[in-house]
């Protein structure tokens, strides 16, 4: 039997209170590309508070997290690994 | 056994003799998100074609693509599908 696609979904970070559904969807085994500029443009400390929130949440679960240039941060599941030649 | 992970590679796009590269990765079952700009302000023809050329590989592999703002694009291997509802 095949395995379930993962899914990857793009999705922009406008208010700390995302952060839970986005910890959902990376719970789902979901890649998630998040724009994150909207917030930064309102709240650089909400920001930093989102971004270190999902930091520790994908350290404890074994997935990974990296920048996209300015705009962006990728979160992977621990099935998908980020390529760190870039 | 754990099935090996899967590898995301952010890649830039500067010339179109690039594109064979990365179908190489695709190959490899790699999610790429590859940055077009620096091509587009080049030479928006060869965008095209090379665009064009990855949709075709895509579509014959059975992964998937989808554009990520003005700036990227996402390929993914069969294992991986782009969710529609952004």
């Amino acid at each position: 039997m095949q395995k379930p696609p993962i899914y990857l979904k793009a999705v922009t970070l406008k208010n700390i209170s995302e952060v839970s559904e986005i910890k959902k969807d990376a719970k789902k085994e979901m890649i998630i590309i998040l724009r994150v500029t909207p917030l930064a443009h309102k709240d650089v400390e909400q920001l930093r508070k989102a971004i270190d929130d999902l930091y520790k949440y994908v350290q404890s679960s074994g997935g990974d997290i990296a920048r996209l240039g300015e705009e962006r941060v990728v979160i992977t599941p621990p099935s998908v690994k980020i390529w760190k030649g870039i």
